[in-house]
């Protein structure tokens, strides 16, 4: 069987494995009070530019996003804008809602908010009556595969900050937004036009884990106890801290989100090169081509894909994820078959 | 002024008022266990053939509906289905998700949903990384002033059982509902399709409080407790059954229905005799006639109305609303206006 | 039967009554937006001496209990300390965890918090492994029927500002505590000590209703969409202005906790003359005193009234309540029964 | 230094850092539907002679405590019973509260309940204006080192059984408690006792993960639903299985749970010789002797431990603990210091 059904099926990538392996019999302070959580941190910190940031680590995004949205919607009524095809919209069985906190799902055309589907929005909600929605929730990249630019980014920020709202940012792919060709957004970029947002660490070569990078003051205090209380705090807290060391290590994750994009784009070349077309462009780790629903029963015995809610009489959508795992040779493969 | 802003700004029918007076300096039982309230009950059932019904008497309809939904929805990853017009969805400041739970908003194109509307959202809740969705909620007459036909409530009773969903009706204007000219549903049809279901007591006459009756077994246990945990148990709790005894006694609940509905049709004839079209064909006591936007301006100075947001280049659709309350004086004055 | 069961089984005052007749008719705005509201809230800030304080009206204690301290733990990881007697920790099913905060419940002699109290349950408290106390709930009178003394209000404020803590007052025996003889607070020192506290009317003489104040600033933004969220904004808010207008005009409130006092001293003088002891020492209209056992068998039958945990071999202690509505022949009647 | 601090310091046991490094590069699918993970449940359904049990493994006590007793208190007005010494109570940050649940919080004199004390809470809860107590909690070792005896856990479940209560047990030591010399409680007698309980990984020998087993079918329904809702379904959820594989074959887990006991042993009766006293009395892996003031002074420069908040004039309580890595060379070096 070919894989390109996700990005998270592998383990961890080998130095990020013997990370933890040579670490594993010392005895550190735990929940993520050691040294390993405290040289990441500082690592994350100068990448992005941002002295001033507080960097925790936790097991997953969507307890990553449960906590860090819960812990900024401090008042009950405040809301979150976010598309309707956001992770958290769709894949995580209600997690924001459970801390009490509705999402206005904004319907995109390709998975990305603009400022004006976000003031569109707010003109709705006039009073009291209404929730009132406080924070922007994007993913970069989204769940459809493209990047936000820089442009898109600051437009953005712009909206927010005339709006009085917060910017947070699911960066579960972000090694492969940042690596994309067509990006011209950099880490700091990140830090600067985010009040929060959290480098993603499952997906792109780590274990498990995400570090969540809290840039504004106001959102800072006691961030701890929320991550505690939600069960996000591991005993030993180092493991994160030790996985996202040695992540940040000479370039690695950029290299391994580079190596996504790269199988990515080698296999969008061949189907368009064997007439294929897409329903979204491809840009990152993910593509969505058109498949002729012949040849889909053919593929679906050879290949570990998922499919997309697209359909015409004679095709179907189906989605392909590269990831840092993915070798050439399983690209060639699979355009072998088509 | 005219007042045609909605059916909730005078105080209570005089029969109810007089009802509360003349037992004022009675000693009861607190918290709803006195004898008016049984009695109230107990009328209740009988109207809506449900003997074995509970009935509890809450203060207001978002309360009502929290608790009810909050009560129902008793494992946290179950959401409800609703129109994305429904007043759960938009003017309860979020008290559904408050409780944890997600809602399903669904696009309609007036107000009302259907079992195909349904059926679509169940399609696209696979596994456990969505919410499940166990409950639809209606609101009869809805908050677009249309009503459904026992064959359409049928038809969303039939769509429930087949998909294993509750049935909750949001009754708030049940009167104007059910002395509708177009309704062939019944007290019993309501208490015999839904799983629990409420009869407004606010906009139908009383001073405060609505009737939450639960006719599904499963649903009763201990329904007490959440009314006292969420605040909705008044420890004079015997103000809400006075109220409603007296409401129920002599039909008057649906005579003060039939002169709202009435008032809203004289209302009606009165826009059609005069041109005027509607953006929703006129039912019950909430109408939405498009009005040239240079008339609005006037009418807005001696008519106290709301606006729909539906916008046409020369015209401004508005919402008017009749209550038990409103005269017919009041009506030929607004129609001389116009 | 002789009524000593509780102060909340009769209706209105005949005062507050007559308003709520008088004004039935009018069509006001909704939702508390009324004149009636404001001139109340404007009463209330006269004679409480807080010009800049916030006034909201709610149905019931439970309800107000819940929203308020709700709003106030804005983080999750917030806690309140109260005594183990206090209602949020025993009468009100757990309303307040509801909400997700934890109480910290602390043992007390009598019903009554001390700096000692609180200042133990801080030190215990330190990092981020536990929850983060950050307001102090007493009742005034409290639930055993004592009141807290100027210097004991100022000696909890004073323990709250050095330990960045909130303090909140449930008052819905506040006319009580007022016009007790042992009181030396004044209205004024309600507001200049707590951060908020509430103005019980469901026991003081309204049918329902409740006057929460919020008088430090940073309590007050967007109050109203926490109150509409949790139910708590009756359609016809004009019903609780209206109320508490009447009560407070010519210290109508005033007069209806003196007249309670002045039953329950009556009562209480009645007991020790014929012997009786009491396992609280009488202060308010909440009395406790030890009946032998084969006399409550007999009194049970004559009176109604609750019992209170507290069992010797000999005797039981007794909760007697009195109210505005209680009359003299009752307690004449009841002090010959003994 | 010598570290007597926690037992959960130190990585992973290498036999199960060797399976983890092993299966790093193989593909499975997700969220816990692998093989090995399959494998795991299996082991462990044999082991603990409860082959219709469901079995899910999630990252952290916390985690599992908060996610196991929001589903199963699936109505909001259902309150735990606990010791007030336990976990929940203190040391995770209001987590079960912060699912809106309250704790009964139950003084103990040394970390254990008994069915008394349970009998005594559920007598002072009596209507719709309580909570209504509907699991009981404990720890198995307790937090205080102790362990139920077989008689003490039937006593439980028959005061369970009598009261329509759940028992739910906390196993986060789970191997010290099956291997302390005064048990005569087996694996199946937890399965069969307890409605659900979880085997502790992070204090026994793996890197993070607990595996939660519930065996009432009752609250089977829809697990995976509410772990994935709370952040607790991890991508790569074999991690855990491939951990717990490990750790059941040839008895590990019994293995490093008796090292732990048996240097804990060593530690206790070296104390003794020297005629130290103990707070409580040693059992399994935590105790906690007396230490005068001055020696502790000298011993916080040299051994990394806790004190215990029991202090009389001349002693201060300490909490040492030992775990699957500490060695006899530790403890030696630790008793020649006092």
């Amino acid at each position: 069987m070919i894989f390109l059904k996700n990005d998270y099926s592998l383990g961890a990538h080998p130095q990020v494995m013997d990370a933890l392996v040579n670490t594993n019999m010392e005895l550190t302070d735990g929940y993520g009070e050691d040294r390993y959580c405290r040289q990441a941190a500082e690592a994350i910190r100068q990448m992005f530019g941002c002295p001033q940031a507080e960097v925790h680590f936790l097991c997953g995004g969507t307890q990553t996003n449960q906590t860090a949205l819960a812990a900024f919607l401090l008042r009950p009524h405040w809301s979150v804008i976010a598309a309707d095809t956001a992770h958290i919209c769709v894949h995580e069985t209600g997690a924001i809602e459970a801390t009490g906190h509705k999402i206005n799902h904004v319907a995109t055309k390709d998975g990305k908010l603009t400022p004006e589907m976000i003031e569109e929005v707010l003109i709705f909600h006039e009073d009291e009556h209404y929730v009132l929605p406080k924070l922007v929730y994007i993913s970069d990249s989204t769940e459809t595969g493209l990047i936000y630019t820089k442009k898109e980014l600051l437009a953005l920020r712009e909206c927010c900050d005339k709006n009085d709202l917060l910017l947070y940012i699911d960066g579960a792919r972000m090694a492969m937004a940042l690596t994309c060709e067509d990006n011209d957004a950099s880490y700091r970029d990140f830090a600067e036009l985010a009040d929060a947002f959290y480098i993603g660490g499952t997906k792109c070569g780590a274990l498990f884990g995400e570090a969540l990078v809290v840039v504004n003051d106001l959102l800072k205090p006691d961030m701890r106890f929320l991550i505690k209380q939600r069960g996000g705090m591991l005993a030993k807290g180092r493991l994160l801290g030790v996985q996202f060391d040695a992540l940040l290590k000479d370039d690695l994750y950029l290299e391994l989100g580079r190596h996504a994009n790269r199988m990515a784009k080698m296999l969008a070349e061949g189907l368009s090169a064997r007439g294929y077309s897409f329903e979204i462009p491809p840009q990152t780790n993910l593509i969505f081509p058109m498949i002729p629903k012949d040849l889909e029963e053919k593929l679906s015995k050879q290949v570990m894909y998922e499919t997309w809610p697209v359909v015409t009489p004679t095709h179907q959508c189906i989605r392909l994820v590269t990831s840092w795992g993915t070798t050439e040779e399983e690209i060639r493969n699979f355009l072998n078959l088509i």
